[in-house]
């Protein structure tokens, strides 16, 4: 009795479908998947027996072969190309150990729909603690860089143009509170992975006598999905967590571009070490930050991978077809497995930036980035609008840029100058008033209002989000507790079917 | 003293500029546009005066004049067209209004950044809670149709193959799952939505004593979205509501296109009425479901729209940018204001569906869905491996159709001639329990396990749907009522400012 | 009679299909549209009373009618709610000026299908024949300023990093090179628009005997669309021209990028006029660049239609649906219609870029750009392996920056320094021969080969450039002008068919 | 002397880089890659010897070397994992076979940049004639099978409703038509990939005196790419292709979709025999069409494909980055290269296809598909209007319906009975009329205008089609003998080169 092939066909696979369907999702199954593979059979065992489904002697035999098969991980799996896919492969190793009869009762109460998705939940759980386990250094890196730099100035640009002097420690505090949705997303998505779709058979459940709760519970799931068509059909779980890593990407994307362009022979404001760069094969003058373009690249990959993904699944019947599950996530799958290394190159680049302080400092001197902070001081000091301060500072900036200079070298009559046709009077300003308004570093330090960049203000945004840190690696924590504490339970029960053999 | 071309630039925008960017965002602006333009200024207004940055008499002025302005619309809006956008307009009549000096003092603390952010906020929540109380009914409908036919038998597919024979009921259930995980990750994005930007002024925070806590509660957010760089610079807030209306659309694009299959005249599995048909030009006798095309189509636009925004905003500098946040998002809201309206057909034609179950039974019971069914008994009643059942099975539907049988002339003598040469023994079943094993009314029944097809637990399935509906709908309808709370606050309060004569 | 409403059906449309679906479809009919409508109509009538399938009387009438229409323009369409699209909209009126029995003869051997496809294809022959027409003085304006530029000295970059010096003239002319490819594709693209699907009726043609080559002369087609069912079902020939036009946009948004970095402060490559630039309502200092950043935005939109597009025509079967054809199609005419006025925008930009010419020259002088170009000048005076040079020039660059030198300053004692514990002996060269081989002007010049950067080689790559953008210019004018004179044979012949009186 | 590393950096790259940029980077070249990499390196040197670059001596023992890393393959280069790049890997060999100063002359004239464009052409130029070579067979059985079934009456759909009877070979003839576009947007692709960037260096050109026309010539090359800048930066030439594949794909689709439903077991319009179907684990009865799915998520991917790429290089500089070259195109090779498997899993399929051709012609008896024809038929016998004859069909056709009668069943009673009271008067037609009218072989024949149904017109347009297919296979096959000719005389000149020693 042949495993594997039901006597419905009586035609073997041509050599293409063989090839391009049935080995290639063989050859995908990595070791965790095998690993996967393994623990899902072993709890519907466990399960099997304990709802007497399964006699305990055929449940013994089986509990040993699994860990054979265990020992032997997936080069023990046979080979023969007409195996439609892993889980048949696996179960024709098992008769291989145990005889058809025996190995043939495993599948009772299940298909390969459930198993397929149970498969999915398990990989994408493991995807996502992944990411978060990658993404929590990067939040603790940068939140230590901002911390560092509270009071490091430099320009802060919009359009790619100066606008108002910054703090490193600012910028760094503003991609902290960045990552940290992410990282919310992340934690979001897991709610809908963390339930079980095993034991809801093709798609209408079973007539078995099974207990659907424990397998979730051998496996460290929270929950059991249901209703069983949707728990079969349904990869959402799997979009929502792409969606949060792609927009995780597109957030470092931002930061990679800004890196790159400060990283700029033309604007120097940092360097990186030698480590982090790439050489050319003929201009030996070069150091390239191709690490940074790589990372831009897999956040333009996310987004095809997504795109991939919502088309394959968006045009299928609610129901299962190889592209609403299986062959329409493969970019799915790759895209998320890529992530974790991504991020911790990102974390190695960026801890490794040095900013050209002194450069930066005198930069927010000369470019006109105090504007604003001459204006606000124009109101304040001479109670005109905020709108008429605007229109005067501009046309001092246009006066200084058309005579050459740069905004160090602005003063009192300047302004009076441009001020006094506009306004049909004098302000009454002098240069102390104009110079302090323009310095850079008191600039920085007046924005005290929430969300600034005073000095004891991103102090405080920094310790907000350390405890959204804190409080987030806790919840990872705990995710992954329940999920390793199953495991172990798994084991022993296991263990306990085998006859303490296994 | 004009208002709104700074002092800065000494020529006019080419005609290019002027159409393309500054008179299209202009037009872009809607009703609801104007209104949320109209509620952020008088927020800032009202923070303003009682914190002291404004004067009460200034106060006043601006407050009656936005009074007016409220009463005229967007048609009051000046249409010079060297005005760059929505707020430069805004302000222009504003003053024209109370004059230069004094609508000059209404943009202290803040910039065009982060008004552009809290329009943003304030568009996506409006968006959300649209889209919130469009999927309620959807659901409530889905809902109470999966009441009515918790016994109504009908064909499930895989792979467009009858797999099992299920109940509509089942299926709606199934449905109601799968969208009340799109309401979860609506109202999952709400919560960063929830965040005001107001007064992070350019990106930098600002010097002015403004009460950003303040301006948030006024327009109803629960949050003030600090570091300033952030709260101007990110939109993940709108991708992540993208993302979720998208993955809505993929869910109701595999409903729709199951509908479309069964409207076939081929499948005949459900009718339409008249109503929410299409005609033929040429062809006198179609009536075609043109309306789920159109919601396929809605979809795939969905899925472009997302598209566009991540790729618009992957590659921009983690600041400023039209295309890190303006014209990067003009497909984002296209998208999002076109979901409620998409809900709503698709609820209007989903209710109108009608099943012909006197047909669909008939399938159930002549289509071989229930033999998983028989392979199930034979496990069962003579104690042989699942995967032996299910060869013998396969190979009795096999000899059925080679002789042109349909699975309602399966017999007892069918089962032992393919299972004798396989087993090596007779298995000793009757005719009644194969007819009984392949009875499509009790396969279903028979499926009583969590997730599964039995009356009862579809009713449970239901029942459970239906608390999460309630909840649901609780919790959106509690956020309506805050954003409603804080417009009746902030009318008051504008009143008060204007000395009551608004 | 009622015209344009079925027998077929017994109920109105719902509200949401006659708003979604039927009015949105005629609000989307644009002039242009409601022309081409006239027209496709117009050929259709005068090629039925030719054949003799239409009676010179009623031809007479329905001639005049149609006269009547175009003078009304779309504002004669009659505004019912449940008329489902524009072409029965169209039927309507005539109907109501030559009566129902003259009116419903015109739809002999035609149906909706073939009119959607004739009137895509019209659509899509404007928006390639606009993009080409917008595109022509892009090119020209590139070329132009590119061979006002062959001497003026830049760095070119690889990695964002100086990589070599090269002229303006010859970073344009490469420009120009892609643009060539753009044009290219889009005169590509025109090859599969050129068949007319008017008279393929539903999918299998008609009985009726019609000629469809002179409907497709009537309308300036080279060719007919055959077989039928391909004829109204494909759409192939608007993806490719959309994809056409969205690498033309990723041609531009790689330029643009490098203007918005070579914009910034920190770079100062080159200068903007501020007719080209916003301004800030903060920042008084503000010039920003956002015109670059709406051409980038609108090229991620292009992406994001292409999207749309082919998923939504993707999952449709090979035949008619509106996601096939009609609401499918949506983002793509948008973008399309966008597509000139940005480029005639990109244009206008680029002709005011001003290079900061001897900024420029000095940077190429310092920022070891030459470096390649002396390790190619050891390799030729001293006969060592281009692989050793690069090191030893590699090893001098670090020496140099170690030291905190600029590239004038390396002399021929660094270079020996170097070079002895590489190769074991001095390579004798002098500072003569090592400032020559890193001056930027001679370095440029030096490049002769084919494609180099030397003035001569960078003249005949514009000469050619120029060539090939006549021969496009012709091809593209001998298209319109069968477009045009087609058009004029259609009034000649419209009028003969009206007796002479429209 | 230690090759590919340069004296410029002074720390080895982090493990993050060296892992996933180098190593991934050398783990992606396959065979084929290698060998492209070979014949580049040898057509340089050829080259480089012949110009006079290179001695005769180096040469020779260049090419030798060369020789035995062609026979060692991929697995002769070195694993050291600070090796940033295939080329490199190539380099390290070579130094290691004839030591590092002869190793080392083989890089002047050249870069990495315009090394990775000139591997990128070989490699997109591979894929375009493999996919040809693919789809030329599935063309020709498409025809084979259209020329087969000019007679075969099949319902043919619109909105999946039944439409026109029409036959299958005209349903095969209009397939046939959307794959010869597909074909020329190949071949049109294929010249944008036939220019060779070798030679173009850094991005610069070279002083080097080489001869690029030579190298162009010795790879098969029909031009030389210019300018330099252009040459090494863009990579259209591989999105159209990608396009023009994606496209494909999108073809392949439709059709799928049609066999999809075609397949289900309530049209059974079509069967396919076992080998081309897959199983279910738990479903006896169940033959599942799963290779069309997978055909469904492949054009999904392609599309995602075409997504990730076109975004990451929309946002990059005119100029060389990983995110514009090398890893942006990760997932357009691997698109490419699953292309040619598809199709022949597409023609597998399809050859296997058996249409029900009894069940089909009597659906089009009775499914009311002629009822276009019976109005044309009124308009010539009766002299009515189309539009009138539209309406009196409809309202037979409600009539039938209501009355639970099928088209056969219709006569000259009921047309009058619902043409009188419309048109005041009879119609006079008579049931043979009638019956001849809504005859589904009568009308496919009747339908003879150009892309009609009729069998000689299919015939004709199977001709046409078959033409183009020769056509279009001279074409590619000239291409492929240019490369496979270049092949020959650049292992001719390399033998030359070495002394005939190879």
């Amino acid at each position: 009795l042949q495993i594997s092939t039901a006597q419905r066909l009586s035609e073997e696979p041509i050599a293409e479908i063989r090839e391009l369907v049935y080995r290639a999702s063989i050859d995908r199954m990595d070791d965790a998947g095998f690993a996967a593979m393994s623990a899902m059979n072993q709890a519907h065992l466990v399960m099997l027996v304990e709802c007497g489904v399964l006699s305990p002697e055929a449940g013994a035999s089986l509990a040993r072969a699994m860990g054979q098969m265990q020992a032997e991980g997936r080069a023990g799996l046979p080979t023969d190309s007409t195996i439609e896919d892993p889980y048949f492969a696996y179960e024709a190793r098992l008769a291989e150990l145990v005889g058809g009869e025996i190995a043939g009762q495993l599948h009772a109460g299940r298909s390969r729909n459930d198993i397929g998705a149970t498969l999915d939940q398990m990989a994408a759980r493991g995807c996502c603690l992944a990411i978060l386990a990658a993404l929590e250094p990067l939040r603790a890196t940068v939140l230590d860089m901002a911390a560092r730099h509270t009071a490091t100035i430099m320009p802060g640009h919009t359009h790619l143009q100066p606008a108002q002097p910054i703090t490193f420690g600012f910028y760094l505090a503003s991609i902290a509170a960045a990552l940290q949705r992410d990282a919310d997303r992340l934690l979001g998505a897991f709610v809908h992975i963390d339930a079980c779709s095993l034991g809801s058979a093709a798609m209408a459940g079973t007539s078995f006598p099974i207990d659907r709760e424990r397998t979730a519970a051998l496996l460290g799931f929270a929950a059991v999905a249901e209703p069983c068509l949707d728990a079969v059909a349904s990869r959402d779980f799997a979009t929502s967590l792409l969606f949060a890593a792609t927009q995780l990407a597109v957030t470092w994307n931002r930061v990679v571009q800004d890196l790159h362009v400060f990283f700029s022979h033309e604007f120097s404001a940092i360097s990186l070490p030698d480590r982090v760069a790439g050489t050319s094969s003929i201009m030996p003058q070069k150091k390239n930050p191709i690490a940074l373009e790589f990372l831009r690249a897999e956040a333009a990959r996310a987004i095809g991978g997504l795109t991939s993904v919502l088309c394959a699944i968006k045009s299928t019947n609610f129901s299962i077809a190889l592209d609403a599950q299986r062959e329409g996530l493969i970019d799915l799958w790759a895209v998320l497995q890529r992530m974790p290394g991504n991020l911790r190159l990102f974390t190695r680049i960026l801890e490794s930036v040095t900013l050209q302080e002194a450069l930066l400092l005198e930069r927010c001197r000369t470019n006109f980035a105090t504007a604003t902070d001459l204006a606000d001081g124009l109101v304040r000091r001479c109670g005109i609008a905020f709108r008429d301060a605007h229109h005067i500072v501009g046309g001092v900036v246009r006066l200084a840029i058309d005579q050459g200079l740069s905004a160090d070298a602005v003063d009192a009559a300047m302004v009076e100058r441009v001020a006094e046709p506009l306004l049909g009077r004098r302000l009454g300003v002098d240069d102390v008033f104009v110079r302090a308004c323009l310095d850079p570093v008191r600039a920085v330090e007046g924005r005290k209002t929430q969300g600034g960049t005073s000095r004891a203000e991103v102090e405080r945004q920094i310790g907000k989000a350390r405890a959204a840190l804190r409080a987030h690696a806790a919840e990872a924590a705990a995710l992954q507790a329940r999920v390793d504490d199953a495991a172990d339970l798994l084991a022993r029960r296991v263990r306990d079917v085998a006859g303490g053999v296994v």
